[in-house]
């Protein structure tokens, strides 16, 4: 048995001085769960192999509180795996503490430190314990009692119950102080009991520094059937030193030199020798199905197919040769087509209702966990998750969103429901890749090119059925782009991605019968686009069009602007710029003047500018 | 006495024709409320003023499930105030009877149809009541079933319990089924009344199609003192159309017109002539305060100020000229500094902690109702409202967002505490205002005009100190930018904004040391851009290099490639484009290439390029 004591005060000792050395961080909100920490970590609860972090059957830890790095750092030092030397460079450039944990730091599960998304991420690597898994694995995510105010968290909360994720265990620190003050509870702990309690889970109040109630509270959260258990620990933010005991106005404060000399004289004595020990798990990986080749793509080219529709089919297609594939929709699969594959794969599927936040987060706990999570909603309640999808790179995520629903193609149901900001929500994803096909045989496809990425990929499916365009062994790549229309003598080219490309083609048509020949390019890979096809297309016809169902700002019209900036070609954007409204799909295209008769007037204004402009010299 | 069960008829015959007219929209939704709102407005309870909505102190009331909207529109014809002939334009192009409801329909308090959001605006109204305008009016919010899954709504339930707001009432419909099946408590309304009553509500559990229950369920929500009340009733979707009652697979069809007939069939006989009476409010009218002149701007040219604390400033020094303003901040106030503003005029200021989507739905309400909410916390967080600040747009809203600790500049605290997605965010949003400010007066005067604009604006915060750039009279306004630096012979123009404009003033002197001239631009407006500013530049230089604190993607390199698109000059980006990390703002600004040695390499770059050019002709 450890001595918790004696570690809990090594790691006091930790937490001090690494973040007086660093000049900034949290140092009192790591003190108030130094104790949490070490009954768990060494206290016999915690089983991990620390020389092996990416264990599958390794019980997990994450800090949903990141602002504790100086606690988490120093659990680690505890156990042996980081030196005092190391601590001593946390929050510095280069460094792999940084100042809010990241995957820099081998033993970091996930990026952290927005607050709010930790339990999230913990329910998804329950669940795949629980369900994909199948492995004896636990999940811990500490929390900060101002973090519950979040209604993330609660999403969480009420999911977990749902999916009676017994192997996921939160414990939250309740030291009663936030950032600029005292919390909505304080140190009310019924309050947190009872909502704890009425979202179905397992409440276990405890003093936070007594380490007798510590071990028989996480002993008890072990016993939970069917329930995920919450430890609800009531804490002293600072405990341990009394001059920042419980005392506003020490959030994110790390401790002057001189009042690092006096903490640690009340600390006394810290045996630095002292080493937590951890027991290993036991020895269990998870079953591995075996990829299969799945079928090929085999659409009728004369039958419409909506491109949502074709996310379904894909999905369905693809998962025997995707094995690790797992589906999270957000209560609207009968209209993503997710629940083709929900049919298909029932155990694979996991409905998340509508709560989107939580379903990213969960998404990011398979990503880490090493699934492939594909991930749906309309793409305008993508928005919701924008701060989790914005986390989730600082984690590494490999996660495969699709937005169906986009643009104000979707007609009569107005605003509300149109995604319009969603490719530059995807866009501002460092490495990320966003897709708009604009038929079945593309999206099939693209959905096969996103499972073998590793990152962050955007899917952008529309309503309403369209034109097969492409011949079912047509391939399609990252960065790739189709010329669909394309002359000697094209006056411009117009760049158009998903139904738009519908209305250059027909557009196209109606400027050939007037004696007016464009080029048409299927830019379905809006990020990263086909620099070699737009800057040769720029110099054939020297005038761009792009034209997208979208708002303007951070869609495929500054991606072409952006990325022809450099090659003296004018570029056009016809994107929605008028408030979006109910009626059919075609009249508000006309309105929004991104359909085809806007195309065709573009173009003809464009001829007239080279002719005047030829005239005049 | 109004008949409410004829009334009841009337509305669910409504609901149903108007549908199955328009060929899409949600009857089953509808009718399992009729009764609950027929109730609600004809049972005596709503005091409402028919021919002036926007009397201040009418009761309000929000459809939070905005797909109900056929019921929605139908309550205001059986009132009297629109006809069934109007009814049959729902969702046609142009009709004021949008697939949601907007406010396009005049009896529309906010845009809804984006599940979860109703009642947080219900929070900022009932918030309005209570502190502000101090007027009796109360704010109903009729929530779905489906949609308390969403965290915003418990965001919405303990803000609302904290605030004591005892003139807020909710209203649940719980008709057991979602989109795609059932939610995940079905018709177990314990569930909804243990989490009601545990987040600090008053709960009443109730029949949602028995009147005498559901007048003594308003008439016991009135009578709540300290606490909102919650009506939790359980209705059967579709009721009154016993083949569509309780069924699966009926959300969001409308009846085929031989369904229609059968279902009018089962409904009987329709009073058309009825109109259901709703009694006037007592008339009463907030008191205004009188606007004062705001204290001059006054800054000492040789002192360093954070923009971010001139944002407080600025907050305090305006209020006495803008009468109308609240202040809401999310548990940040002393790092955004809109504490400076709460220390002076507490009952102005509301804490909203941590829950980022209920303060922006929360601002909506105020919005809505007169007021001019500036609304704080960091730039990164504010992603975590992005469904609510798009929705907000639907309803015209009079928004002025402040985002805090923008970009890698903020140093130790690392990637999850950076805004660098925030100017991409907000430029989607139609015709808003985007500021980032690079010295504490320009600031103060962005604020200002900021106050005086209607709409949705955003302020960006730098977290470092800065220096002064300009005289505390300097004038700035919405599209402008100001020239820093301007010679005959620049070889290239910087345009910078925020800390980046510093940058380019170190390399302006690095430059010109080494004998090269360049143009500075500060694009504090980086929405709407100074357009002849910036071709005016391009022309005379033929080259712009934009450098910037934010991801390349939606920022000011694409605004700026965009606008000058048509305008044949190269565009040079530097942006953030690596993974950020932490350390000292300085080495992260060198890291990511947006500091003045970026800058300075960038501008050689070039110059060697025209004179390479030069050479080969």
């Amino acid at each position: 048995m450890n001595n918790l004591e004696s570690i809990a005060k090594l790691i006091r000792y930790y937490s001090l001085v690494m973040s007086t050395e660093a000049g900034s961080g949290h140092p009192t909100s790591s003190l108030s769960a130094a104790d949490l920490m070490a009954g768990l970590l060494f206290g016999g609860t915690f089983k991990y192999d620390l020389d092996n972090p990416r264990y599958p059957n390794n019980d997990r830890l994450i800090f949903s509180k990141g602002h504790a790095s100086p606690l988490f750092y120093s659990l680690w030092a505890a156990a042996g795996k980081i030196t005092e030397k190391e601590l001593m460079s946390f929050r510095k450039f280069g460094s792999p503490l940084e100042g809010h944990p990241t995957p820099a730091f081998r033993y970091t599960e996930a990026a952290t430190g927005s607050l709010g998304q930790g339990l999230s991420i913990g329910v998804g690597m329950a669940m795949n314990a629980k369900y994909i898994d199948k492995l004896p694995y636990r999940t811990y995510v500490l929390l900060g009692d101002s973090e519950m105010a979040e209604g993330s968290q609660w999403e969480a909360m009420e999911i977990a119950a749902y999916y009676k994720l017994d192997n996921l265990i939160g414990i939250i620190d309740v030291n009663r102080l936030g950032q600029r003050g005292e919390t909505m509870y304080g140190h009310d702990l019924s309050v947190y009991k009872e909502r704890v309690s009425s979202f179905g889970w397992e409440p276990i109040v405890i003093d936070g520094h007594h380490f007798p109630q510590i071990l028989t509270a996480y002993k008890q959260a072990l016993q939970s059937k069917d329930k995920p258990a919450m430890v609800i620990a009531r804490t002293i933010k600072g405990k341990g030193v009394s001059f920042i005991e419980d005392k506003n106005g020490w959030h994110g404060k790390p401790l002057k030199k001189d009042e690092l000399a006096r903490a640690l004289e009340e600390l006394g004595e810290i045996n630095k020798s002292l080493r937590g020990e951890i027991a290993k798990p036991d020895n269990a990986y998870p079953s591995v199905r075996a990829s299969e080749k799945a079928k090929p793509v085999s659409f009728d080219p004369a039958k419409p197919v909506a491109t949502r529709h074709a996310y379904g089919t894909a999905l369905e297609r693809i998962f025997p040769e995707v094995p690790d594939m797992v589906v999270l929709d957000a209560e609207v699969s009968n209209s993503t087509y997710a629940d083709i594959f929900k049919t298909k794969y029932p155990s694979r599927f996991f409905e998340m209702f509508i709560a989107e936040q939580n379903m990213v987060g969960t998404a990011l706990g398979f990503s880490i966990r090493g699934k492939t999570p594909f991930v749906s909603t309309f793409a305008a309640f993508l928005t919701r998750a924008f701060d989790q999808i914005r986390m989730s790179q600082y984690s590494h995520a490999n996660i495969k969103f699709c937005g169906s629903h986009a643009g104000v193609s979707i007609g009569e149901d107005g605003s509300s429901q149109m995604g319009l900001e969603d490719i530059a929500m995807f866009r501002t994803i460092l490495d990320s890749v966003v897709f708009y096909p604009s038929d079945a045989v593309s999206t099939e496809k693209l959905v096969e090119v996103m499972a073998e990425h590793k990152g962050i990929s955007y899917l952008r499916t529309t309503r309403k059925e369209l034109p097969i365009l492409y011949r079912n062994d047509e391939v399609f790549r990252t960065g790739g782009s189709k010329i669909l229309k394309s002359n000697q003598s094209d006056v411009a080219v117009v760049v158009a991605a998903g139904i738009t490309v519908h209305e250059a083609l027909k557009a196209y048509e109606v400027l050939k019968a007037a004696g007016i020949l464009i080029r048409v390019i299927d830019l379905y890979s809006v990020k990263p686009v086909d620099m070699s096809t737009l800057t040769q297309a720029a110099s054939d016809t020297g005038a761009i069009i792009t034209v997208e169902d979208h708002f303007a700002e951070g869609g495929i019209g500054e991606a072409v602007a952006s990325a022809l900036a450099g090659h003296l070609a004018p570029v056009y954007s016809l994107a929605v710029r008028r408030m979006p409204k109910s009626g059919k799909p075609d009249e508000l295209l006309d309105y929004e003047e991104i359909s085809k008769q806007a195309i065709v007037n573009k173009v003809k204004e464009i001829v007239k500018g080279f002719k005047q402009s030829f005239r005049k010299k």
